[in-house]
């Protein structure tokens, strides 16, 4: 079986950059030539009507720029299980796409209960007599504060199923400090050191050949010199970088968490790509030229050629 | 608008005790007599009939006995959208028995998809011209990783909609010592004090008229002396203790986590009332029966006036 890790950097290398784009449906924001197509239908039909619409136009531009993308599932379960429906379209539309998907969920549980959401996302549920994949993304987000415990069920379905996930080292929000950049009085150093080197026991388990691990950090774009300890920390992770564009993290704060080898890390935008109109009434020739012009300065900033 | 804290320990004393109820679907650990009706359907229309039945047999032993249940949405997500239409008939018909119910769905995010977890959850979510609730349960478990901005989003919703959370503080779980017990420098005490100062500065902002805040703790029954110290810095939130029967926990461990008004907590406890059976091939009328007893004599071990 193929590992994660040596899928997404082949992906990375086809496609000459580390950008990964997030899929936050917001039936809001999005543009009326979208939305406006919802009223001659009920509301389940048109949730799951506008996301695809409205997901299948941004992916037609993308897919043949970038490597993965990241659908957020908080912003599907917002529409119930119509939101959930669209969720599952969105994996499908991504993978006919050749798009790995990671699935922004940052679940965190213990032991039966871990096993659960990761054979969810990632592994084969028990259903009757047979085993069936059921949401199959590639990869999935995972949250730490439960220990070590929390952790290790999701890598066992890793392992048995080529599949990764990307713990919660150090994130890119402003609170991140309340409790993450805590130094402990054992080691002197911050607790998302402590978290890192957990990651990276965990991570030495599922070396892919491109010597890359399927097990996987985030790692917030906003606080560069943090990057810089953690990539000594978790050499053989890749980095989930959020935070580029909208959270204030530009191109130059991103560099420290690649390795001299121009990999190890994948940089998420996701307003900055998908919502980037000011007027909802955009037109879609505009909306198309808009995000296509997002999605390829983004690349240009991080062609694999160019990190240095 | 009644506050969440209020509603739940007017439960507390409506019921005499605070025994909840974690509701685990796993088909494979149900009864025969119940998955055995599986074989005429489809597994879409199986699933949700089974579960449906599953609980609703359990619902209708333990509902006039305890306040509230704690469905896990980890076991529901497992089985795809069929599992998640299961979720919402879980709590439709727990709701109709006039139980409260806490989703056990420990999420975590920032800013906006934070939002959209605790719309989906406890708000409504803005759909076209509509506002309209989602899966609309009192409470739900959050985790704090992420620090304080990754809470307050949960906190504003509870004020507007007179729901609650409750925010890992100190888990059950055996590696719940790998961050939540490290020792933090400036504060010379552990991480999970830290927590839970955090949490008690956001409980004191929605606070009932019992004195109890709807921004509770979980607090696991696996460690007692820490449960008396969590009891001090947070007086005023509800724990909810998961880890009583099965994780080891016993009844005179949990007593540090009441209060001297001998309210100030629930006690979970799943598969020992719902899954307490050795064999599936039980009858209907034997696991009804076992199902009563086990909740019966947990029931006993904390009655209100008996707690000390």
């Amino acid at each position: 079986m193929e590992y994660f890790s040596d899928r997404l950097i082949q992906a990375i290398k086809a496609k000459g950059n580390p950008c990964i784009v997030g899929l936050d449906p917001r039936l809001e924001k999005m543009p009326t030539f979208i939305t406006s197509q919802q009223y001659r239908m009920s509301h389940v039909e048109a949730i799951r009507f506008v996301i695809a619409n409205y997901h299948e136009i941004i992916l037609d531009i993308i897919s043949p720029l970038i490597p993965a993308v990241k659908p957020q599932i908080a912003f599907y379960e917002q529409y119930g299980i119509p939101g959930l429906l669209a969720f599952v379209d969105t994996i499908k539309m991504a993978k006919e796409r050749d798009l790995i998907v990671i699935a922004d969920v940052k679940r965190n549980d213990i032991s039966s209960t871990a096993t659960a959401y990761a054979n969810a996302f990632l592994g084969t549920t028990n259903i009757f007599d047979d085993k069936l994949p059921i949401f199959d993304v590639d990869c999935i987000t995972v949250s730490p504060f439960l220990g070590r415990d929390s952790i290790e069920p999701f890598v066992k379905v890793c392992q048995e199923y080529g599949k990764g996930v990307f713990v919660l080292v150090k994130t890119s929000n402003p609170s991140s400090g309340d409790f993450q950049d805590k130094i402990l009085k054992d080691s002197q150093e911050p607790l998302y050191s402590t978290v890192a080197r957990a990651v990276n026991d965990l991570a030495k388990s599922i070396i892919g050949e491109s010597g890359y691990s399927s097990v996987g950090a985030v790692v917030g774009a906003t606080y560069p010199e943090e990057a810089v300890q953690l990539r000594k920390l978790m050499p053989q992770s890749i980095f989930l970088v959020p935070g580029y564009g909208t959270q204030g993290g530009t191109a130059r704060d991103v560099l420290p968490c690649f390795n001299k080898d121009k990999l190890g890390a994948i940089v998420n935008s996701s307003r900055g790509i998908t919502y980037a109109h000011k007027d909802n009434n955009i037109s879609k020739e505009e909306f198309i030229d808009l995000v296509y012009q997002k999605i390829t300065t983004m690349v240009d900033d991080f062609q694999v050629t160019s990190v240095k």
